[in-house]
């Protein structure tokens, strides 16, 4: 019988998360104060984060030990599976080894619930009572609304009022762990008091869902705010997937020519592939890291890099990104994950720096990938997961052409059981591509008037 | 760190089925043709059954090698994890020592695929194109859908109607399979087009669902037919459960003194107990095997033991079974898989010989015990698995009255993903207790026309 899963025990959890600020060549430049322009502080986040998260957001040290409490959490589903996907190889008549690491596992189903359990133990250490946060698709409330239960925190959840009424579900789930999910915009904020003022039946967004989250952490000395992705200390609490792959590859024998992940903010692609990356930097190594993006919101590939907002009403401090503007729309494509204008700070000067690469994945591209892949491996694929498959396929097809085995290493983030109507969409043949013209990219990028990058960092 | 699960290699899939027949005092009774009733030969199951699948139904063989193409299949989630459940334990504060077999890793989410990838396997050895079947939850039509695409077989799946309109999640994932899913009654059969002409806004049922596919198979020479309980094939293929779940409670160091599982036709129960009961049969064990069924349909705690229809039509040959009556409409819970009249011929052989027990459990103390479950263990169990939770509460709370240890294993059959809405019922106060009164049973039993069971089998 060929092996299909290639799994590790629980004392293989790794016992450190690795932090590539230690290793890169430059560094991220500093988060700046937006009305002074200079360097932030930590004392500036204390607010809203306990000190040992900041702590580990401007940590220089190269690993950072993972508190034996989280540890015994992740023992509920970790050491995730790696998977040969055979299935997809025979699909394919391809000569390349394609391998995935498998997050669908953990009880909210995607890997968020690494950083949330995380996030969730540093606040309750620090005497916490209660997380606010935002979700769009329901991924990230999902997986803190199950981080806080454990803790016994309470977990306040602001969802974009769209995805409150079209993924009931995804509310259901985090009801059903406890937490108080919120229609945003609400009443219970003066963000959500002015917004709905003016527009009674306002959708919501994002940016709006953020700005009620912060002002009630901001605002009760009980309550602090945690984010998903995007902030270095999110994206090094994500490395446990690529430190568990690494030794799975290992005893399949094999070193990947190339790792692949969705990427919206960047701690699905960090946590996969910075501990690769780590290999190139201290074995030398030349592992290609390859994040692959919407062709609907492609800051990676056709954005620029300069200090920009994390949010889209200017709230947070200026962070060094690729990005697109934060005024920047993308089109209402199904993953709501990737729907992101901008890129964490790490992620954006290694993609400055050349040592990873991007490229771009139009939905219906993503949705025949996902298909396929379920047909050829059982598992449906959460739509932001399907865009690494895409490009995983890509990969694929191109060994084939060059008749030469490849080793293709991607992250299946998460499950689409709680996707199914955007299957449905598919199916019925409702989606469109989004390829954005130079027009839309230029019109985006010339409405950012945030501070450019030195010249000196480059 | 204390071990949360208990995991095996690949190589310790079990490489062949386990056949209670072979070690039961009493053999099950035979099944009878209803028209003379007179004991059924094979034949009469060759229109609708592969060859291979009807031998097994008959076998008196201990093992039943598993084919390798089979084996190779289980791989891609098999074998399950066995989890200790720490979080439940310290919920309840028990000196119970509780464990629970976990089968929502499938890709469809359940134990159903487990007979759902053989029985897809002999139908295409069997040079079938087509298999139908029926399902009224979901559950085991995904199963199927899931089995037929790996071996290219086409699926058609007759969803009751009122499911259909209510599970479009379940329908979605089927066609993202490539099955196709087709509400009952329908027009594509005799029976659906009967049913549509005297009541065109039917919302269908089980028993009218069944009969379109059986129909359906019976007419159609390349098509087969095929069921996800009740019968002896279906119960031995679930049998690699309890064999993986022994391996991994000895490498726990520790026996069961209590094996729990939910109960609907009873694929899900002896899955788990049967190779438990074994090792009662064979090393003298006394490991209590207990089987929870709903309150609102209790066939094993308060129905009769004769010969009944497997169908609420009367299609099926009469089997031995322990039931409240084709007829029998138990409430619309939301455990759908567990809404049916009778147990199949080896359960009820076991249960009238004392050597199993049963309980029922009512939806209410079913959801109180997921929701505390969910919360302390993280997984969200199906409405069905929900039983086998209550069970195992209960106790473990014995335990603790008699302050001893007690060493509870159960299984959490599947996930609830697609079954939110279930919970949102709960959490709104929309459920009912659906105890039944001894009036109701009477009535109930009082309709039965079929045969009673010779004296001479007790």
């Amino acid at each position: 019988m060929k092996q299909t899963k290639i799994t590790l025990e629980e004392n293989e959890i790794p016992e450190r998360w690795y932090n590539i600020v230690a290793d890169m060549p430059n560094k991220p430049l500093p988060p700046l104060n937006p009305a002074t322009q200079e360097p932030i502080g930590p004392e500036a986040l204390a607010p809203i984060f306990p000190m040992a998260l900041i702590e580990q957001e401007v940590s220089q040290d190269r690993w950072i030990p993972i508190p034996e409490e989280v540890r015994q959490i992740y023992t509920s589903w970790r050491p995730s599976p790696l998977y040969r996907a055979h299935g997809l190889e025979k699909a394919l008549d391809t000569p390349a080894h394609i391998y995935y690491k498998y997050e669908g596992v953990s009880p909210a189903g995607s890997h968020k619930p690494n950083t949330a359990v995380a996030q969730a133990f540093y606040n309750k250490q620090a005497g916490v009572k209660r997380i606010t946060t935002e979700t769009g698709a329901g991924q990230w409330g999902s997986a803190l609304s199950y981080a806080c239960q454990h803790f016994g925190l309470g977990c306040e959840v602001y969802m974009v009022r769209i995805s409150y009424d079209q993924k009931p579900y995804r509310k259901l789930m985090m009801n059903t762990w406890g937490a108080e999910v919120i229609p945003s915009p609400s009443p219970q904020t003066e963000a959500g008091r002015k917004i709905l003022a003016e527009h009674p039946d306002s959708p919501g967004s994002l940016g709006i869902a953020i700005s009620e989250a912060m002002e009630r952490a901001a605002t009760d000395p009980d309550t602090n705010y945690s984010l998903g992705s995007v902030l270095n200390h999110v994206l090094t609490h994500q490395t446990v997937m690529g430190q568990e792959a690494i030794k799975q590859m290992e005893k399949a024998g094999e070193l990947p020519d190339v790792v692949i992940a969705p990427f919206g903010g960047g701690s699905n692609f960090a946590g996969l592939s910075f501990p690769f990356l780590r290999m190139n930097f201290a074995e030398g190594q030349n592992i290609r890291c390859l994040a692959t993006e919407p062709t609907s919101c492609p800051k990676l590939t056709r954005g620029v890099f300069r200090y920009d907002f994390g949010d889209s009403i200017g709230m947070t401090p200026l962070i060094p990104m690729y990005t697109l503007g934060h005024n920047f729309v993308p089109a209402k494509i199904h993953a709501g994950g990737l729907r992101y204008h901008g890129a964490g700070a790490l992620v954006s000067q290694l993609l400055h720096d050349k040592l990873i690469d991007a490229e771009a994945v139009d939905q219906i591209e993503s949705f025949e990938a996902g298909v396929l892949f379920a047909r050829a491996e059982g598992i449906i694929p959460a739509p932001e997961a399907n865009h690494g498959v895409a490009s995983a396929i890509r990969e694929a097809k191109e060994a084939k052409e060059e008749g030469k085995k490849r080793v293709i290493l991607f992250n299946l983030c998460g499950h689409g059981h709680f996707d199914m109507s955007a299957y449905e969409a598919y199916f019925s043949g409702e989606l469109h591509r989004h390829e954005l013209s130079q027009q839309d990219i230029d019109s985006a990028i010339s409405e950012i008037d945030t501070p450019e990058i030195p010249d000196t960092a480059a």
